[in-house]
């Protein structure tokens, strides 16, 4: 259906030369279903998508629906001025914007004046943070998406044009109190120092559909290995051998989860610059080392930047290929030259892929300005300064795969700089910020930018604390605990040790939604963790309390006119409504329709802003009715990829249940070759009052890791 | 003897085609002595020195002493990467830099990554500032000025090149302690996106020379009228006519000094935006109030901001002249266009200036982002939005001061934006911050950068507060109340109400002094309040004191290790050092040389570190061995061009005194023809333990406003 409709609209690009449309230079195409390239000016040879090397999954692309271009065309504007290309997609009243990468303490981003740019956040919302993508979606259903290596000006709904088709009334602020410092604009404004730009726009009819357009569009999200989502600890920087062992041990002593264990910098001989080698005094035979762990089902994460130190073995060979300016006294490789990414992955792929190390935790990529090359760096092949900290991140996550993927091995690591058309590398980003609060708002916003958040565990000052954070992390991308610093383990509190253990387990427990919910992401672009707003039935939200609306005679009013980012939608049917520590009840807004306990199965409400006192162990989480949930037992670690797991299917409410179970060898790449299923799920409610529940064969041929399948009923 | 020297250097350029410096593509050129200007590239036809129409003072420049060029020339790189300009200047070890506009936390700029860039303060010192002026001087004696209207990323002994001549040497951080995140840097590195640049290197020998120099190639500091330096309190915005009566009848009934009024944005009938004309119904007779104002000896400053209203008198007119887009639904007169300076500044000549008004107080030509027009604004004049943020504040100042110059008097007023090349103009800085720490770090940078900046008062929560930052004040460039409001008076804290006004009144009877400094500014490039590194006798300072420094065992090394940031220079002699609400105590470090209690004339120290607990009334101010201070008596008002005033000159110490007098009509141009003159005083002790004072006739046909002088000796 789409193809034909495509070949129609080039046709009609063809032979239609629509004026108004050329005179500002605006060329559009539709690339893929729903997914159309504008062209300004000359777009320069680099831009995110060459960095990453993202390609489409037309064939995913292909069963989302058909909709028209979503935005009047000749409302989108487009100039070259000041050597710069200026871009404008207007904006309506009401309109909502989400999205440019991964913010720490806004959702909404209408009003906002950002510099996207690779940065740490520094503790403002001002567009400088670990993954500045310019991808943005509206509330009324499309998203758009810049493709630029460049440092983005974004006035998004922020600046008001003399021209402007909607102007406000100006206001006489010397007596009328309504006079606003932030009066209404109908635009978002982009400028770009290149002259010439390639962006898309991503038809919907949802916000949720353009932005599942915007990842498969870039290839999907990634599968990780089945044992990236089980539970990984991080270890002290000079831990030896033998105290990992040590470690790994007390873990299944005290029955803890550990799937992969992380090396911080001692494990190589030099860091701060970098030797990309093992430390012979405190690994004097990493292969052994590597295997014994192996053995045990955990698996080597090791930290390293990318920094290399005149002490590592191929710094004469690299030196031609590496950066003007050093970052700590280590020269920079120019991973846009071939030779460069040869000899740093060849260094990486020989020492430690090849023994069995899993992944990397690429650090100190994003900045901040002291602790990187500064902008009047030069490169080898010539790329600038700027454009090479656009994505240098995205670089190392795109060869640091192709080193496990050449070994056809899943990976799955962490990064702390990522942008625009990395969607599908297998990296979760992080950082040294702390703050519990905004960690959730940072995993909320990755769903609408792409990338993949960890709201990780490190110190903390109280049990309460620890526990808090701990109960949000197992519903994360990746359940890690980053207390090598303070050496805090999962047991170190022994209030909350139990409770620490029993959320550990639920991760393990949850293997198999959260291996189909990422499978989703993969295949279909529906990222696994989300803002209330890309879910059905929730208001898209008015966004600002006025300072003096009164709270107290209109909680419902303050409920749905708050920025709503202290909830959020964990794969399909969870809701998460995480507490603080110091909280001890909070609010919760359930979107329409019937939502239930996930714990206990209870209806909980419908529509309605619900307040709730979990007590200390646990965490608000709601689904839906009719959800369905793939449980396994709890476990120590993930099963192998020919293991076989029983699995216990939760089933929620009263209206049929279905779902979409996946399954494959969890850590190769066949699927890509077709060896995976989806198997699906039906459960529905009997007439008296228990349930029948049914899920599709094994397809022959393809991997099978399910065993025993039982159903549950939740809602009693 | 400079001259000759400039043509041999001209001569050598010309002949001596120096293979490196050319294959740089940089020509230097002497300017001016001790000026040197070096081309990059193909500079842009706008830049600072365009926007403000500075010409050099080139008399007073030939009076410096004349010094060779103070780097190796084969040391400073510039090329032109990436379509931008790099530029490169060298750092030796211990080498500081100071300077670099408006910076409100730091002095010490060596290490800093920063944007210059016109903005508010937004709390961190990053180059976004109200005067983010491209000028540094050196500890080394040279100053580096970029003569360029776009923002300016510089890289000031951050950035660690590969080539470095004196590189870091690389370190473990896994077991080196000594490990920093910051390694040694050698050079400053800077770039600007433009194709070319012009850049000035000015030479000293010392730093204060460099800066002088600076501040004579753009004309020399501004010359207030006298009654600039005296008292000025501000209104609320909504006052009438009568009410701003009132106000002054009651600081002349309660004996508090007063020069001129502020009037807040109520005057105009419409603001934000505004219509540049008075409000019929608060200020019906304008003419009447202002000259009544005057016969008082009070003028009236009065608010704006450039955004002009619908409803302005002349809105139709200067529409074609304004930007693409609104900043608070007012239009932005593009002021690179004559037809908008015109009818911008014709309104307010007519309406206001002709009256009688002595001066404005330019309000929002900052920022922040929100509240300007964004970067990608047009201009009428097809100048770039980044370039008329960097010199807005500079337009508004040149044109509204031409518009007092064609009535031959001098104004003197606010700015909340400026840059480099605005030095000769006669604004001071304000903003909305109120640190009152950080308002004296801005007043000791400001003297490095060639602009000026009130610490004024605002609300405070305590008598202490008020009067503490009173006493800091009347030691600055403009001795202002802005408390409207709060409504605060001079008498609102009547526990500190007579110490506020001897401080008022101390500022009345110093206006000898300041007028004098003020001069010196002007004619010879010295800024009246300067930062203690530019005095002769104290270290230029090491500038960190690391972490885990025991201060409790090495108290002195914590006194010169640390950034000196509380205590400056105001004038020729003068040392104050503020103390701030909840101090009772402090150090202060006293140059080299002897030093005498600037109110008793008492002795208190030499190139030591003394501590003060001064008592509330009391701000520690010190003056130097053979200081000679002009005084005149307490008064409310300042004298009239013709009046004649005694003065009390006050001699500190044993060493020969001598001082300067700047004499003049104090209210016109008619300096720049030759009328004024600098009388010499001299004081020398005698044998019998007195002084004998002298000071030079007038000059026939010179302004004289000198009635009988005395000498007073106050070290016993």
């Amino acid at each position: 259906m789409w193809s034909i409709r495509r070949r129609l609209l080039i046709v009609f690009l063809c032979i239609s030369p629509c004026a108004a449309v050329h005179a500002q230079g605006l060329n559009w195409n539709e690339v893929e279903p729903g997914v159309w390239r504008g062209i300004a000016g000359k777009p320069e040879a680099y831009d995110l998508i060459k960095a990453s090397g993202a390609t489409a999954n037309a064939s995913a692309l292909s069963k989302l629906p058909s909709v028209d271009f979503p935005i009047a065309k000749e409302a989108i504007h487009t100039q070259i001025i000041d050597g710069k290309t200026y871009l404008r997609f207007p904006l309506e009243k009401g309109e909502q914007i989400y999205g440019l990468g991964l913010n720490f303490q806004t959702i909404h981003q209408r009003g906002k004046v950002l510099q996207l740019h690779v940065d740490h956040f520094g503790g403002k919302d001002n567009g400088r943070t670990h993954a500045p993508v310019p991808f943005y979606v509206s509330s009324k259903g499309y998203g758009v998406f810049i493709n630029t290596a460049r440092y983005i000006n974004m006035y998004v709904g922020s600046a008001v044009r003399k021209d402007s088709e909607t102007p406000a009334v100006p206001k006489d602020r010397n007596t009328d109190k309504s006079w606003s410092s932030r009066p209404y604009s109908d635009a978002v404004e982009i400028l770009v120092a290149a002259e010439g730009l390639e962006f898309f726009v991503f038809t919907g009819p949802k916000p949720i559909d353009a932005i599942k357009r915007y990842n498969l569009f870039m290839g999907g999200g990634p599968l990780p290995p089945r044992w990236g989502l089980g539970f990984t600890q991080r270890v002290k920087t000079l831990s030896t051998a033998a105290d990992v062992e040590k470690e790994v041990s007390e873990f299944e002593k005290n029955g803890y989860p550990l799937d992969f264990v992380g090396l911080e910098p001692g494990w190589q001989s030099k860091a701060y610059p970098c030797t990309f080698e093992w430390d012979k005094g405190r690994y004097p035979d990493p292969k052994t080392f590597v295997k014994t762990m192996l053995d045990k089902g955990v698996r080597i994460n090791l930290w390293t930047n990318p920094y290399v130190s005149p002490d590592a073995p191929f710094y004469k060979n690299i030196l031609p290929y590496t950066g003007s300016h050093t970052v700590w006294n280590g020269v920079v490789p120019d991973l846009l030259t071939p030779q460069a990414r040869d000899i740093l992955f060849g260094q990486m792929q020989q020492d430690q892929v090849s023994l069995g190390v899993s992944g990397y935790k690429i650090d100190e990529v994003d900045g901040y300005d002291h602790y990187l090359w500064p902008d009047v760096a030069t490169f080898p092949s010539g790329m600038s300064a700027e454009q090479m900290r656009q994505t240098y991140g995205v670089l190392m996550q795109r060869y640091s795969t192709e080193m496990f993927r050449k070994l056809n091995k899943r990976t799955y690591g962490l990064v702390r700089a990522s942008n625009g058309g990395a969607n599908a590398f297998p990296y979760v980003i992080y950082d040294d910020y702390y703050n519990h609060e905004d960690f959730i708002t940072a995993l909320i916003n990755s769903g609408y930018s792409g990338v993949l958040w960890t709201p990780e565990v490190r110190a903390s000052k109280t049990p309460e604390e620890w526990l808090r954070r701990m109960q949000t992390v197992v519903f994360s991308p990746m359940a890690m605990i980053n207390a090598w610093s303070s050496s805090t383990k999962p047991w170190s509190f022994p209030e909350v040790a139990e409770q620490v253990k029993e959320m550990a387990l639920l991760r393990m427990q949850m293997l198999p939604y959260w291996y189909s919910e990422f499978a989703k992401y993969h295949f279909e672009g529906m990222p696994p963790f989300r803002g209330m707003s890309l879910e059905e039935g929730f208001s898209t939200g008015v966004v600002k309390v006025k300072g003096n609306t009164n709270l107290e005679e209109n909680p419902y009013a303050e409920a749905v006119s708050k920025e709503i980012k202290d909830q959020y939608m964990a794969g399909e049917s969870l809701l998460v409504a995480p507490l603080f520590a110091g909280q001890t009840t909070r609010q919760v807004i359930l979107p329409k329709g019937k939502w239930y306990d996930f714990f206990t199965g209870a209806y909980v409400g419908n529509g309605e802003v619900i307040t709730v006192t979990p007590g200390l162990n646990k965490i608000p989480v709601y689904v839906k009715d009719g959800a369905v949930i793939p449980m396994m037992q709890p476990r120590l670690h993930v099963p192998g990829a020919k293991e076989k797991t029983d699995l216990e299917i939760r089933y929620y409410g009263e209206q049929p249940g279905h779902y979409m179970l996946y399954d494959d060898d969890g850590e190769s790449y066949n699927y890509e070759k077709g060896q995976y299923s989806f198997r699906e799920i039906r459960v529905e409610k009997q007439r008296d009052g228990g349930i029948k529940g049914q899920i599709a064969a094994a397809q022959k041929g393809m991997p099978n890791t399910i065993g025993k399948v039982t159903f549950k009923q939740m809602t009693k």
